[in-house]
């Protein structure tokens, strides 16, 4: 619910209203604007009786929100929300930024190889899973712990912030240890006690889209992270699920404009997991910044064909450094444009 | 991996060879048969080097499986899985069975007189969620803790067999106190700490499949829960996410059959989440029963007009006990034919 | 456009606004109901200024029809359809059909052995494809006008009425000299010319529903036939295409009791090309009737390992038998319970 | 099948090969490389019996084809096809094409209005719907022959090339007659006899995808029409069917580079039909330039709020003259990177 207050109602108006709803039990959000005061009312569940509220001083009206989200919403927020992530900027029409790193954590050796490269070729964050979620539990799971700990030492040596998958509201604490930035991943997405848990820590989250989750979906799992206090989410698009097989997933790239329409945080794509085809990633991560994404994830590994996971869509070091290359050109045009 | 033994091979060689697959980090799951048997391998990650294993004495063949599951296959597991539901079994030609309920426990009036009436018409369990998982925040989340002392009332106060929902792997042990069978939601299909914890309790589990899960997904995730020791494990269908807008999802009843070709475990359907349409729950119990499901899982509430969540595809209390009637009878002619 | 009478209304004020709207350059279609008369507008594109209408004698409301058909639409027509194919009776609570027969047509022993044996199990309708509809063209696309004439012989000689594909509109002449009853392949449901071309005929239609369509562009398609006054439909649920690949298609079976509300036509099941896979025809079909279809279409062919298209999916001459007797206690006791 | 010579095989090998393929009833396409020739062998129904030509002098090998197209496939002709439209060259590292115009030909005012305004900012061709498909048969149809005329006249003062859709086969002399570009909708991408007219004429034909074809079956469409000996096809991504309902379709960008893999013809975008939204059109069109496109279609009309048919997604005049600055700039920017 959200009561829009008279562009003449008082400070004192405004914190008299957000009284009365914290005693009906609800938080109340005050959100500034330049003509006018909303407030925002949080934490009811289902329909709120507007009539004791309409009556007050400085009430202009009361809406009723439908959508299933409000915190995360740009008529919340107009401005873009910046994520801060060890001192990178994301969003807010700050240079996108490129995460490059393999699928799974495997190796001391291999984590810093591909730390160093990454960070060689201008990439601005390294990514890699140490709890890996796989279909059947008969296969490789991640080094787990061990992994955080390999991930630390390849971010010491190249300087590159951690971005690393968080998969239980338990290890969240262990993760945001070694972690710039905590992913939560496609399956775990409306994975609400693991939401929760992240909005309550003071590390900026990467939330993936679920594989068949609708944007309104997608939004409002973000809505629990913000309405636990955690504001600074990036989202990430990584293909959805369709009839299609050719590709491994559908990437679904008109989001990301939409996305910027409905909402003030910042929107990356990850078109590695999104096409699961070396060939296709290129041409995938220039379309999704040309599209106004705030930055891309791609797979990169020493050597893809020995990958304990997701080796076909793992770029090689000679394809991500052509790729930067690229990237740098495009971003200097569309950044100077 | 699957190592199948010679039909003369001795119990002694069985164990060697677990002891050896032991020894190479891995569990060894012998499966008797009446012909021969096998050990499934289970814990290792990717390939396992297997020219050990086919020097040593009784071993005929290894069979390298590629689908993601084993203990769940019918391969391994000819026989139909019975589940034990504090009395009522459930699959392998027992009498298909009917849980009835509220989708969210609302007050101990609404349960219980639920609860009786379900049990009056014939029911064998009562379902209703105390932790809800809801697409955002601002909505009814349900009544937790106090949700499961309710079920517990109307529970003993009917006789029948709780079934209800768990969320987080931390709160397993406390909704297991409560319920008979704990129900896995859709969206926690892939929750694979969640899965894990349910493998480790002593009571049977309600998979439901993910809104996008293929079947392969669906059985490799009961897999996890099978993996951790627990094998009381029944599968619900529960409709899919598809194009088609005209129902709530998508009811993908073909893969009864199928899954009784795959698997020895039971699968029932939930016609209610599946349609979203109270006209539709029960000619589409009713055709999930002659496509042979072990139950039915269908929602009644005393007033659906007022429920908190999913009124609109709630049975009235006449309309659950005209579908539990004409149910008896089609049940009556199936058992008979 | 529907515009309401009085219930008091006479036979003159239908008239004069018949007459009106035909000024208009509509077509006016009266429905007599128990209470009161409504005229259907038809031909309209877009919006019809109501202004004169409402004025005129008689006239209680119009409805703006938002829905994309009429004509087929149950609000229209509240009668059940019963569409008859050379005497045999399809729809509106008569006993369901069986339409048996090889998804092509080989040869005349291939056929005429089929159709026999379709007729002596109690079959009631032969099926069999001429013009082959192929994803490319470097395959077998039937026999065309001779398989048309095969059909004819099986047809003579076993007594079943024939169900064939017409494929383009100019060949609908032809294939309806052969036919008795016509279908419209599911790719082709949106072929508009070809339905306004098999609208013309005197023959009933078998419209199956297209690979990805809604159930509003389903009756939509629908009304294109009966728009060119023929109401002979009958619909035809053959599986829609979604993610999942472990069946050819995904059977939407809710869809059956859906239709059955909003339509008047008699909907039936092809549960051969929905789950390309022979172990599930006969559960499908066994659902499909207790679902409330007017019968089932099964692919039968005398030796499928040997067919040349779409044998995994076809049952053997055995197979078929003890389907029949399956499917004849089914309908014995759902015709009298 | 493909027949592979060895690379010192004559001309004599070649043709006696074509002369024995031709008297066992198919067609022979001899296929020269650098290296050695093949002969594609068409116009057989299944598998092709290849013992005698095994033996022939010059065989090297033979290839059953399982791909369901061979003449659209880069490995037939591993060259890009350059598609003509009156002088405007599609494809091939070609400057990309922009298509402009209405969803419909409304009147002449309308129609010339648009077309010299496109020709003005830039535009390379104009579009326009005299036949329209629509979903039911109340609603506008188009203008038909008159639509064609219209579209002739406005051709004529902007000297832009005409594209417009044909829908049946006994139209497409008709339509022929007005079109440089013949386009076949989604909605008839598997009208097979519709495909084999196209392949019959001498004008490009621009073939979209069907609202859920695999890529698989959009080439093995597009076959059809080079199986009759146009090879002027350019192929067109305009969205697919999905889950996903907040854009109208979900544009498949990722196909863009997949289709430039397998096949030599060109692939365009639409973006107004894919996302059905105004303000997704400008950055979607942007990213399929960048993702390899030979060009996009983009609706445009005068006034799109009273459009008679898709409104919503329609450029305004000031909004196309905008989109053509900033693709101009990009296609710069990426023709001389």
């Amino acid at each position: 619910m959200l009561i829009v207050m008279n562009h003449n109602a008082t400070q004192a108006d405004v914190d008299a209203i957000s009284r009365i709803v914290q005693e009906m039990g609800f938080r109340a959000e005050p959100i500034p604007g330049s003509e006018r005061t909303a407030i925002g009312v949080l934490g009811n569940h289902g329909y709120v009786d507007d009539s004791k509220i309409l009556e007050l001083p400085g009430v202009q009206r009361v809406i009723h929100v439908s959508k299933p989200y409000k915190l995360v919403s740009r008529d919340f927020h107009p401005e873009d929300t910046i994520v801060d992530v060890a001192g990178i900027k994301v969003g807010g029409g700050c240079r996108p930024v490129v995460v490059g790193g393999p699928c799974a954590v495997e190796s001391l050796e291999q984590i810093v190889k591909t730390a160093l490269f990454v960070k060689k070729c201008g990439g601005d964050m390294l990514r890699g899973g140490a709890f890996k979620p796989r279909t059947g539990p008969h296969t490789f799971q991640g080094l787990r712990e061990e992994g955080l700990k390999l991930l630390a030492v390849a971010g010491k040596e190249s300087g590159l912030p951690i971005v690393t998958e968080v998969m239980s509201p338990d290890t969240v604490g262990l993760v945001a240890e070694y972690a710039d930035l905590l992913q939560i991943g496609a399956r775990n997405m409306q994975n609400f006690d693991l939401l929760r848990e992240v909005g309550r820590i003071r590390k900026p989250v990467l939330l993936k889209r679920g594989m068949s989750a609708t944007v309104e979906e997608f939004l409002a799992a973000a809505e629990y992270i913000l309405a636990e206090g955690n504001d600074q989410v990036i989202l990430c698009e990584r293909g959805i699920r369709t009839f299609e097989t050719a590709t491994r997933n559908t990437l679904d790239l008109s989001i990301v404009p939409l996305i910027k329409e409905l909402s003030h945080l910042p929107i990356m794509v990850d078109p590695s997991h999104a096409t699961g085809k070396r060939s296709l990633v290129v041409p995938m991560a220039e379309a999704a910044l040309v599209a106004g994404a705030a930055g891309v994830l791609v797979e990169v590994h020493p050597e893809p064909e020995k990958a304990l996971s997701d080796g076909p869509q793992s770029l090689t070091f000679p394809g991500f450094e052509k790729m930067m290359n690229e990237i740098g050109q495009l971003t200097y045009f569309l950044q100077n444009r």
